[in-house]
């Protein structure tokens, strides 16, 4: 749907849908196509084919089949685990950092009128969480620490293993929200270390409106959506046939070939963002390592970041100005809070950010255009409003 | 996927996707389809695509685009409308019937554990809600009423303008749960009486893993998933856009063709249920009228409902025992309590749903293999056990 000359970098919004799981789900969108939980062999083909899919997401997460409950996405599964860590009815203390994904502060203040009650650890200047900070906000009563893998904007690693162990030492479950974790690293680790794990298809170049919760096996989570039974009871409503085998061809993609693309990424990477900063002055690089190979976070002083991103769109680059749920007030991001981005670089963040399929060329493409872009905007007045 | 020889007659477990559906789909599955919220023109692409199947989706109910809040099913909009008809946090009185989809009964038990109160109301032996019995189970902290347009085992239907009427005089929200009703059915004089109406994509033959709860304008319902801010900050999470387009594709055939359709399939359908009561020995009907025109729903004393959808599907005919989410268990549903099936004939249960494709060739095929089945196991012996 794209004009060809467009640079995409903007993958950790949205990884567009792979060759493989196009491919995998188009038997599923002709013919008859049935309720996988239709008794007749028409349902059980279907039924076949959501349980091979499982059976991807199982070897992605390194997990039993049965331990992978499908949902409609990151927010769903960020959703559940956050009520269901908390038991039914929901109750006790609920330990998040200040920087956590909507989809977990959204319910996690919601369900404070329900008398939960809810810690947030705060993050030091590179987005990172201390797990001693964790450890601190432990309470007798502490029900679910939920720790975010990857940050969504800048890309920071958090030590999800430490903080795993610190949550069960205190007696609380552990979630991470994997979703923009999981197209770059490993998650068996963080499955061995966390009791849940979200992903999302769309953000591993698998369909939209699609994702997973792991469950640890033994634990029996109360569920969010309830419904027929399906799942095993842990989540009702039909089963979306299609979504699920592209998802799970994603998956499957994405680990035969992460390893490689790591590598290459942050190549790419690290060219780009020392070319834009030795290019323009008045920028600054956002978040610390260890961070996503992808990710490229910075701020250009005396520029909004809105009106880069749609300059940038003109001349062929597709990229944000923060993260893609909350265009338009990234600048309010607690991210940028946490980070102490000096006021005059607040509102000219601009988020690059890399995919499997990005080449050097299109580096060398956003290179070209990012500096010429800032000195554009600066020159034409086009200041931020501060 | 099917042999073509299977003539299908279980729409009411999944229409299977229609051409008009896959086709609008394709263009959304390939190349670079990015996230709705991105800022930039190929994000915008994906939000004038997620906008316009909204319209459609608006078209069918009648009401305005803002109207819609896109779920992932029926079952996420079920629920959404159960959690937020009763407010934030959930409180008061809940009213629904005795023989609503497992999305509407799960969802109020649950919500008896946070203090709601839920009073069912019966059913006729014809699986019909008196609207009267509505309006003496309500009380003065009743919130919300929620009663099935079509009931998805039987097709009855109920009397809901009656009924919302009935509660909203008691100050009470209306829901109705249309999931069933909606390729058969106009939705508008639903949607006129009612606050809340819940559809799913697959049962009118658009995509698995998505639906629609529409929401009167001007009411502030509480969001089920929160996150992001999408949908007007009513449900977090990125907006599937394939489905959603493959969505409003199958809302506007619906539309096109749902009154051409019924005429035709009430015909094929009362054909087949004639001819199936006068061939086969202890064979009776379940529900009366109206009902939907497509759900052919009967009860075969001394046989076994399982039994009988397996021998039907080696014969070519794939039906149902019962709902499909609940498959192996029909002969516990609500509905055959409340129907008074003699217990002869309560484990025998089949059900033949038509849809806009069913040909008089499949009908009569249906009318060859059903009774030469039946006879078959009980001549086998296969009788139900009691």
């Amino acid at each position: 749907m794209n004009a060809p000359a467009t640079v995409y970098l903007d993958y950790n919004a949205s990884a567009p849908l792979c060759a493989a799981a196009a491919d995998a789900m188009q038997p599923w969108l002709v013919g008859s196509v049935c309720n996988p939980s239709s008794a007749h062999r028409s349902g059980q083909r279907s039924r076949a084919a959501v349980e091979q899919a499982r059976g991807r997401v199982a070897e992605l997460f390194g997990c039993p089949p049965a331990a992978v409950v499908f949902t409609s996405g990151g927010t769903e599964a960020d959703n559940a685990a956050i009520w269901g860590g908390l038991g039914w009815p929901p109750r006790g203390h609920l330990v998040i950092s200040a920087i956590e994904h909507p989809a977990i502060t959204e319910p996690a203040a919601a369900l404070r009128d329900l008398g939960v009650e809810v810690t947030l650890v705060p993050v030091d200047g590179e987005a990172r969480v201390d797990p001693e900070a964790v450890r601190a906000a432990l309470r007798p009563d502490t029900a679910l620490v939920s720790i975010m893998a990857a940050n969504n904007e800048v890309g920071s690693l958090q030590p999800i293993e430490e903080i795993a162990a610190i949550a069960h030492d205190g007696g609380a479950l552990f979630h991470t929200d994997a979703v923009q974790a999981a197209a770059w690293l490993d998650l068996r680790p963080l499955i061995a270390a966390a009791d849940l794990l979200s992903i999302s298809s769309h953000k591993i170049a698998g369909p939209m409106g699609i994702g997973a919760l792991y469950v640890r096996p033994g634990l029996d989570l109360p569920p969010l959506l309830r419904g027929g039974g399906q799942q095993g009871g842990r989540r009702g409503g039909t089963e979306a046939t299609a979504s699920m085998v592209g998802f799970g061809a994603a998956c499957a993609r994405t680990q035969a070939n992460r390893d490689d693309a790591v590598v290459r990424v942050v190549a790419l990477r690290n060219r780009l963002e020392a070319s834009l900063l030795g290019a323009v002055e008045g920028a600054r690089r956002n978040g610390g390592e260890p961070r996503l190979p992808n990710t490229c976070h910075m701020s250009f002083a005396r520029c909004d970041g809105n009106a880069l991103v749609a300059r940038l769109d003109l001349d062929g680059v597709a990229a944000s100005a923060g993260a893609a749920c909350a265009s338009g007030v990234a600048h309010a991001s607690p991210v940028m809070d946490a980070l102490g981005v000096p006021p005059d670089y607040l509102a000219g963040t601009l988020r690059l950010s890399l995919g499997y399929e990005t080449t050097a060329a299109d580096i060398d493409r956003a290179i070209d255009v990012v500096p010429a872009a800032v000195v554009a905007l600066r020159e034409a007045g086009l200041e931020a409003v501060r």
